[in-house]
Order: C-alpha cells, then sequence, then structure tokens
C-alpha cells in the first residue's frame, strides 16, 4: 500500500478560482516556472493562509542589503538544521538554480553541520556570553 | 545565590600549556582579538576536542567560493534556529564586525524567521517534494 | 527496493498474548477502531514501554479542564513543531474526527506556523522576559 | 560582569517616531497593558519587520474557528516545545490573563510532555503511518 | 531588575502536604540527597504531574540491562542535543557523582556533537537508509 | 512517481579515485562491511567534506574511557531526538550488530522518551539551575 502523500489534498490548478488562482498566477510568474509546487497547492486549502504566506515570502525574498542566493542559502541553512525534507529539496534546486556549484555547495553543508556541532557543544557546557568591551 | 556561570570551569590563559597555549595564541591571533572567548576555555578541559573543533573551524571558515560574511551569516542562521544563547551573542558580534548593518540583520532576520515558519507548515502537512524535470 | 518500513518489525495482533493482548484490545476499545496503530505494534516489542506509554496516554488525555479536541490539537502543534511524521497523520485524522474542518485546521497552522516564527525572532536577539508587576 | 541582555538595544517608547510609534500605541491598545513588551521593543530596530510581524500576530490570534485562550495555549504549547525562555515567560502570562488555572495548566503541560516523548518514540521507530480506509 | 526565576513558584517542602510530601521524601531518599531539586518542587504545583513524572523516571532509571551512569549519559545526551539548561546541569552533576571523569566527559560531547553535526549532513541530503541484506 | 532518492547523486565506488577511493575503501575495512553506505556516497560530490568528516568519525568512535557500544548508543539517543531517519536507521544496526538486544534497545528507548519530555517540562517553566555546594 502507498505511503499517503499528504494529510491534505492538493489542490489542482484547474479548480482554483479567485484569489487563490490569482495567487498561482503571480507564483508562476515570479518563479519563472510552469507549475504550481505542491506546498503552495496544500496551502491553498486555506486562502487567507495561502495568501498570507506567499506575500510575507515574495517580500522577504525580495534582493535587498542582502542577494538573491544569499537569502536562499540561509533558507537552505534553516531548512537542513531543521531537517524539513520538502522544503530541502526545494532550496536546494533554488540555489542551483542560482548558480551555486557543488564545491559552493559543499562549503555551505561544511558551515551548517560545524555549527550544528559547536552549537551543542556551547550549550552542553552553558557558556555564559563574552562581555564584549563596549562599542 | 548567582546562577552558575558554566557547567565545567573556564580555563584561564596564564594556565594554559603546550598545544592549548598554542591553540589558545592562534584563536587570538586568528580573530584579532586579545582574549580568548568562553568558548574555546571551556574547551580546554577536553584539549584533543579543543584542538579538533578549532581546526576544524579554522579550515571550514576561510574563505572560499562563499566569502567571510556569508559564512558568518549562515553560522547565526544556524544558531537562532538553534536558539543557543552564547552562539547567536558571538555570531551576531562577528557578522557586525565584517560589516552588515541593522538593516541587513533585519533582512537575515526577516529570512530565518519566515522559514522556521514556512518549514513547520510543510513538515505539518507532509508535503511531498516536487518532482522536477531532468535537468 | 523498497524503502524499510520501520526499523524493528511490526507484532501482528494475531500473536500478541497475555497483557500485550489486552493493552491492544483496550487501545481500540478507548479509540473505537478496529485495527491497532502502527505505532503500538511497534512498541509491543518492548512489553513495559507499551503498557507505560498507553497507561499515561489513555489518562493524559481524559477530558479534564482542557476537552479531547483541545488536547488533539496541541497535540497537532506539538507534533509539527517536531517535525514527527507519524504524529502528523495520526492526530491531523484524529482532530477531523473529533469535528475540526479545515477552515479550523487552518488557524491551527497559522497559530503554529506563527510561533515557530515569533520563537526564533526572540531567540534570536536573546530578549529578557518582560518583568511584570506583582500579581 | 552583568549578563547582556540582548544582541540589540530596546528601542525606548519616547524615541519612536512615525510607524513605529502608532504599532507601539496598537500593541497597548490591543493588548490592554501600559507598556511596550521587550519583544516589540526589540524588532522596532528594523521597522519592516516590527510591522510585518505584528500585523500577522494580530491578524493570527483574533477568534475565529478558534477562541482567544485555546490559540494562547497552542502558542504556549509551541514555545516550549522550542524551549523559547522569553516565549514562555510571555505565553504563560497570557492564558492566565485569559483564565487558565494551575489545574488546567498542568493538564496542558501533561499534553506537551507526553507528545515530545511519544514524538521521539515514533521517530525513534521510523513508524510508518497507518494506512486509512478512504473516508 | 532580577530575571524572573521560573513561571510558577517553587513549593517549600515545609508546606508539602500528604502525597506531594511523601513524593518529595522518595525523591531525597532514592537520590541520597537532603534537598528536593527544583524540577520537582515547580512540578508539585501539579500533584498528578509530580506523580506520573517521579514514577516513571524511577522506574525507567532503574539499573537493568543498561547501568546507571549508561542511562545518565544518554540522560546527557538528549538533554544537550535539546539545550535544556536545567537538564544539562542536573545530568552533568548526576553522572560526575557515578563517576565519569573529565576524560570520559570530553569523549560524551566528543560524540554528541560529531552526531548533531551528521544528523545535519544526513537530512541535508536526504540520504535513503541503506537496504541492509536480511538477518 | 517515484520520490527522490536524495537531493544529490550517489558517488559509485567504481567511478571513486584518488583520495575518495583510498576513504572508501577505509570505511568497509573500518566498519567490517562489503559495501560503502549512502551518506559517504553522497558526501563523496564534496571529497574535503568528506574526508573531515571520515577522520573524525573513525577517531571520535574509537573506543576510549567510553566503550564501542555505548558511544553508539549515544549515537543513536541523538539521531532519535533530532528525528533524523537515516541516522536512525544506520545507528540502530550498529548498536545490534554490537550485541544490544530487544529488552537493551527497549530500554534505551525509554530513557531518550523520558527526558524529551522532562526537558520540555523544565524549559516549560523555566526552573533555574539547583545551587550545589561546592565541591
Amino acid at each position: 500500500m502507498p505511503r499517503p502523500k499528504a494529510t491534505i489534498r492538493l489542490v489542482e490548478e484547474s479548480e482554483a478560482t479567485g484569489r487563490v488562482r490569482e495567487i498561482f498566477a503571480d507564483i508562476k510568474a515570479t518563479k519563472g516556472i510552469d507549475f504550481v509546487p505542491n506546498f503552495w497547492r496544500t496551502l491553498a486549502n486555506y486562502p487567507p493562509l495561502l495568501e498570507d504566506t506567499w506575500t510575507r515570502l515574495k517580500a522577504v525574498m525580495a534582493p535587498g542589503r542582502l542577494d538573491a542566493l544569499t537569502k536562499e542559502m540561509i533558507a537552505l541553512a534553516v531548512s537542513a538544521t531543521n531537517g524539513c525534507a520538502y522544503c530541502i529539496n526545494s532550496h536546494t534546486a533554488a540555489v542551483k538554480k542560482l548558480g551555486l556549484d557543488d564545491a559552493g555547495l559543499g562549503e555551505l553543508w561544511a558551515v551548517v553541520s560545524l555549527f550544528n556541532s559547536t552549537n551543542t557543544l556551547a550549550d552542553a557546557h552553558q557558556v555564559e556570553p563574552d562581555v564584549l568591551p563596549p562599542q
């Protein structure tokens, strides 16, 4: 018997109407892809949550002080630390699309794995923050 | 009564000898600071762990495909996701020293907080990875 | 080749004897279902852990100050925050059975995702608790 | 030497201007309190993040299918699971203000602690979701 | 102003009556100490949760296939991975009391920090379990 | 359509050359197995990360103050607490190979699940560490 695919059904693009239809179109246009990723099709079961999440993501990921690749690498570092399977797949594809090669990805993982290690060591010893001289 | 500062005592610089003394000197020289941070003074109770951790950190954080600031921002994103108090203090100081201003830090936190939110939403619905066309 | 289903075999209902058989019967009667969920079939490999876990769950989930649906929603919020796949599937089915509709589930996820986001922001800044006036 | 209070300074109410001043006033009015909690004073260093976070929190926490106390209990369950000190203090005060007594809080913690335990047991055995009959 | 010590008051030994008084006495006798640790004084605000938690801990930590020190080391490894400050302090004291010296503790931390690192690397690449030959 | 197996391809043993080939051989010899586990085949895409991770794991897991089974049990406790699927499968197989039987595994899980529960309870109440008499 197959593993259940999700705890709620995926909304088909063909059945989307109104605000959901508009957001689906905006997702495809903004990301330059021709399908609506499963994550957004799931959230479409709750239109206000879909709209709030997409609006926020679009604003937050727009390049500013940090460029698009840096933001995606941070998203990927967070997703790996949380062990979120869907998110790791999705953001790995995104950083590659933005030009990060295997050597760059290797450096990213070396940093992420190192600090998941040192975070535990600092917690393990309940190390107090260093008191720095006033700036 | 004071809150205990750590679960193990901090090794004083003045009492360090041999390999620990050399590593303490290398930490100060590499980071351009005139004190040994508490994290390393704690690890000095276990010289092989101190040496392994410092050697790895020094190699991993050296600029490569990713520059020093990008690596520190990733370290900070991981530390905040894990809620490691010492690490958050330490890496916040480091990204500021490398030139990230408050607006940049605000963008970093917006990205980190957004994906801690969407990670949970993806997990919550057990969304399956999108099957992408072969590259 | 198939993905391994579990790291230990599932005990069949037909082979259960003694205390395990009684607990299996109690699980089905208490939950009003006609099969023993995989979680309990796994724990049956360790009878004392099965008994302790089931006894505690039965006591904790009985309605008290908090009603059954509220308790299940809290269980689901915890499971999503931890990213536990089995638990998310199981508790999503439970809250639906207790009457939560899609709009209610959407509100639950909005709350859960929001606080996974603000938790990180509070940790990120090492915000000290507000000192409230004495009550 | 004192423990650093936060990794960034708290914005004083008296120095807030423009949009930050308006949001500070809205926070106090909405919550029925006469001070701005430290969390919001910290975010005021990044006005867009303050506005986005407050606007979302205000919308998400408004009573709907789920009432205000249920939403706060879920927020507290998430915060305890994540171990976020500030958030635990803040949401514990909130559920008490909304009428949850010590016996109710005890039930909440019994549920939260139970499922942090069973989540680990389900993960530990890599239990596959039960395949339920079609609804 | 002092940091709040806990979100709920600590029950004094002198005010404990009935079942709480008996459990406090059992905790001191079982652990061979002359005070009731703060954790248990906090849970005493919810007598059923105190009783359930203490009864389970006493049973689980009794030596069996695994000896007392091994069980405490596992408790400490879990606590450090979760970053639980109280628990780390408490279980560090316990493993020392049971005879683990600094070199042994250093090995424990090396293992704990290593696997917090490799766990992230395995999640990061969504590595599928190895299919082992049938046993 | 099949679930993607990993976010990066697995390096085949037959295509490995130079340092990667040597490490693959060392992994098989050290572990006494005749295949290279998927985890290491994934890391082989980043040779420096493969080398650093393997070298460290080999050193850390060598018996010292703690024996091999104790170290593997700690690795498994960490992996279950983090919910890392690959790691749980891998370390469960390892502790069995080192002689832990089902009753011993049941005790391990009882300890791990108990402390994931009490960690949350301690965090939930922001319990301050006990101030112990000087040793």
